[in-house]
């Protein structure tokens, strides 16, 4: 990684309840729960597939609150998808961020700074699902499309996080990676 | 490792506001913000000299809710410091577990299953700090004995952990590694 600034492009927020995709906002508040009015806003959450040594439902701490994937990665997987650009709405991200080459191989425990002292906790790679595949294909003509979608986004998906201290993040904003 | 039982051997609470040393009980119920009434307990907890990427004091996500030791682990310091036994309480611990050779060296992120379904998240390795070591020596009649627990209890101190899904924790439950 060289020094260039990471900084945050988009930021986002899944305020309808019909889906997951994501709307371009100027900034969010974060609180210890998350994004308030978010989809995945929660100290607790309900167990998934993800979770399974936990019945499904099972409420649990939530530690997928925020999504980040960066301008580089969904470059690369609309490269893969034959497609001119990928949308972090799509991906249903709450932040896009640019000026780091591989996101989503962060560790977990890395911590991401902004510059009002909000910190997040990186809590792992986003592993992909269909669910954006379906998306991207309803925006384009292409049947089938959406099978592209979880092999090309591979290692590339992002992370989730959970918040360590609460704050706002606003479009424009450095980060620093700790 | 093999496949010899991992149990809880002491359950312990630090509910003495003048100390951090923990006394020994039959059984905590966890919450997602800890055990209530124990010294650790919250969903928020003011950062330290641990966590020096925030101002001394700031409010953050509590990551370091319950501490646990091993009795493996608390013999080997014993036998390092020339002592005949390390009580979990001298540690602030919350459980003693035996049947686990290296505790102190489970990856954070690993999950610690309870029979009822409650579930703990490593977060790491506890590291020695000077505390322990003088209630250690003001139990014995060694002046200067103090100054031997850092190194004595480096890589055996144990872990702390935060609580994944509530429930409750009895001496004599046995544990899963995951």
């Amino acid at each position: 990684m060289n020094d260039s600034k990471i900084v945050v492009d988009c930021v986002l927020l899944a305020d309808d309840p019909t889906t997951f995709v994501t709307r371009e906002v100027f900034s969010v508040q974060v609180e210890i729960g998350g994004i308030p009015n978010d989809r995945h806003y929660g100290i607790l959450r309900p167990a998934d597939s993800r979770q399974n040594i936990y019945p499904r439902g099972t409420m649990i701490a939530n530690r997928r609150q925020i999504s980040i994937v960066s301008r580089e990665e969904c470059a690369r997987i609309a490269g893969l998808m034959g497609l001119p650009v990928i949308k972090p709405e799509w991906l249903g991200a709450n932040l896009m961020v640019s000026g780091l080459e591989s996101l989503t191989e962060l560790a977990a425990g890395t911590r991401l700074l902004f510059p009002d002292g909000t910190g997040l906790i990186c809590e792992g790679e986003n592993l992909p699902c269909v669910g954006p595949g379906k998306v991207i294909e309803s925006m384009h003509d292409q049947p089938g499309l959406h099978r592209k979608f979880v092999a090309a986004a591979k290692k590339s998906r992002g992370i989730v996080c959970s918040v360590e201290r609460e704050g706002r993040i606003n479009k424009g904003d450095t980060v620093r990676v700790i």
